[in-house]
């Protein structure tokens, strides 16, 4: 493939097809092209983003929390005003400042206990999944295991290493431990290394589902048996709808085959870009030589982001210390938010397509113990097309689920999120989907 | 290579050989080798980090730009506190929300002409570099060509993303550009493709040399000609210690051959990882559909940190409208402070090693125009045993320059940086390095 040569002079342009082939990839566009048709049809409501509820939040927020954060360096830790502000300006430690706090919070809320040094503070949980995927996979048959459906934060990010992928159908209750199995099975049968599994076990980003306890334990044991690594990503498992919350991967993990990825963004605040990942792996070195695998994700956090951002770190640090290390029970208004959102968003699917009504028209969706989504089938396909008529003639938006699967599939499902929206947008917005469907589906003879 | 396999139930290890080949080399060992005799010896000078000066910087500070920023956006763009609110707290715009205030600064302060949708923000100017290598470098045969010695974290970068490259010698003023033509020709007949090479025209690190203008031209020229890209990272032009500043090769550019990669590390505080690539190159689909370069990084940006921490470019921000998007002269202190600290490295130096002393030893150094580094050359090798007797016998830092250097070269060479030290921490510093160069050059026969 030849770029195109310009005249001397004129302004050189660059052939797409000689760019790194991710951006090509329908499941980089995919996130493009909704954040397009939202700005496009800024008066439709929207189910399609996940971003958070802003809360209680407040502008004033950011300042009172940086001067919590610099109140307990100088008063509780009895740091200079010199070296707080050095470690407010200036380059530091490659793997956080907030490390010990989110250790501390980790053993709070989820009872999880591990060094602070096994943590590492990253630019979101995205730069958590990158610096992970770069460590953990070295030679092309090396595998990434997703679950599938699965969030395309994943899926990107092992694009653009250009990471082997296999994809593991979730059942109803979320990733299914015996299908790892085969799809670990599968992967060596075909010349492959299975490395590690991607998962989020609780309130799954796109699907809902939740892992149950039996599920985890026994997701563990073949991990041990297959001698396979668990990435596990845990931005929802606060917000729980019905029942109690339940122990995280990482919870019951004994022998650190569990890598924990965390986010800020759903339970403090996205603008931070402040994630983390738990690496207490140990990692032997050639000559024998030890170390934590989360000082090797050092070695190439530096040459992805060189540090987070100590303003954002501090930020985040100060309200992990304005909630005492508990930011479950700072969490409290959000989860009762969040389990409302989503009991509102059952009730109305319930109201608009009562059972029969449902059977006639081929609709049905699950009923997820809590988070941020739900997926809907519907009898026909949800596709761009789909999505724009529905945002052009009926001011709804919703997501199409085809883009969170790896070699097809979910063409005719849609992932409603009900994150970002009042109880009445809810209600207005199942009324206005409600609608679009039924004309979708008389269209297609229903 | 099969990985350590523990008996059931004990903590799993992992091999360090199983890992990315990248944590495995001595590139990205260097920096925390580095970062860890630094930390050893806290009470010796330290001529090793770049790291900018905190000169007038107050931790108060932060809390100040944060309130012009939202200030700016209430005020003069007249936006409602709700919306400021939603822009400091929510996920936002991949490529930045503070792109247009920085297009403005760059044509303030650089004759930089371009549109603020060809300015990717970016976590520190190291993400700007993960995001252009993975762009452009697609195929194996791909080809970073890198002015060597050369700046570790771009040589990182590509290793992390296993790219392809070839050093191209520097001359005394830096980057030679028919030693790059000379590269693209060796790389060709390699049977590579000669994609891109990275730069630093001004003030380069680690050897503190900067390109004549001609050379600017006739690399252009050559670019052109070669069909090459060029990665100009620019953290040190401001920092003028003799002449005049010099046209970035971006201000110079006519056919949009360079992708200017920008840091405020450097200039305004890195503790927010903020930086910048300017990539206003068009890019044509298969379908002949065009794009700004610009908005194909965004793709990989949503896959490496999704956004960059909306608190940071508000810190940023704020500066820079208090500056009147003009940061040259708001840096008019700190140039004055480096300037004068390099003129004192330089007289010490001078008045250390006189030039018949210099001769009789075989030490040498260069004379920088301007910027953070100096190298000097020594009659012994400058490795990392010499740097912890240099550290524990005389109380002095350096960096070994070989660390710089892909396929060898520089062993006796060392970087001095004197952008975090006083003019009185220079002047003793400068005693006790020549005290230890002394006692090397007799031990080696000199």
């Amino acid at each position: 493939m030849s770029e195109t040569t310009p005249a001397a002079g004129r302004p050189r342009a660059l052939d797409l097809t000689g760019l790194h082939p991710s951006l090509a990839d329908p499941v980089l566009d995919a996130m493009n092209f909704l954040n397009e048709v939202v700005a496009r049809f800024p008066d439709a409501l929207s189910f399609a983003p996940g971003r958070p509820s802003e809360g209680s939040f407040a502008t004033e927020d950011l300042a009172r929390y940086l001067r919590i954060y610099t109140e307990h360096l100088e008063r509780e830790l009895g740091w200079s005003a010199d070296r707080v502000r050095t470690q407010l300006f200036q380059y530091g430690r490659t793997n956080g400042i907030i490390h010990d706090l989110i250790a501390r919070t980790l053993a709070n809320d989820e009872g999880i206990h591990v060094a602070p040094e096994s943590v590492v503070v990253t630019t979101g949980c995205q730069e958590a999944m990158l610096l992970v995927l770069r460590a953990l996979f070295a030679r092309p048959e090396d595998t990434l295991l997703v679950s599938s459906p699965c969030y395309i934060g994943a899926t990107g990010a092992a694009r653009l290493l250009d990471i082997a992928m296999r994809p593991v159908p979730e059942g109803p209750d979320g990733p299914d431990p015996e299908a790892v199995l085969e799809g670990v099975r599968r992967t060596r049968a075909a010349g492959g290394r299975p490395r590690a599994l991607y998962i989020v076990p609780d309130f799954a980003n796109p699907s809902g589902a939740s892992m149950t306890l039996a599920a985890r334990e026994r997701l563990l044991e073949i991990a041990a048996q297959e001698d396979l690594l668990i990435l596990e990503d845990n931005p929802y498992g606060f917000f729980v709808r019905v029942g109690t919350p339940r122990p995280t991967l990482k919870a019951l993990d004994r022998e650190r085959r569990v890598l924990h990825l965390g986010s800020f963004a759903k339970t403090a605040l996205p603008g931070a870009r402040v994630g983390y990942v738990v690496a207490d792996q140990e990692v032997i070195g050639p000559a024998g030589e030890r170390s934590l695998l989360a000082d090797q994700l050092s070695k190439i956090k530096s040459m992805t982001t060189v540090n987070t951002s100590a303003v954002s770190q501090a930020v985040v640090g100060g309200l992990l210390i304005d909630s005492g290390c508990r930011l479950r029970e700072a969490n409290a208004a959000a989860i009762a938010f969040y389990r409302a959102n989503l009991n509102t968003l059952l009730a109305e699917l319930d109201r608009h397509f009562p059972a029969e009504r449902r059977d006639a028209l081929g609709v049905d969706w699950n009923r997820p113990d809590g988070g941020f989504f739900l997926v809907v089938d519907v009898p026909f396909l949800a596709d761009a097309k789909a999505l724009e008529h529905s945002a052009r003639n009926f001011g709804v938006l919703w997501t199409p689920m085809s883009d969170f699967y790896l070699g097809g599939g979910g063409e005719s499902r849609l992932r409603l999120s009900c994150s970002s929206l009042t109880p009445d947008q809810i209600t207005e917005g199942v009324s206005r989907l409600a609608a679009f469907i039924t004309a979708q589906a008389a269209e297609a003879g229903r």
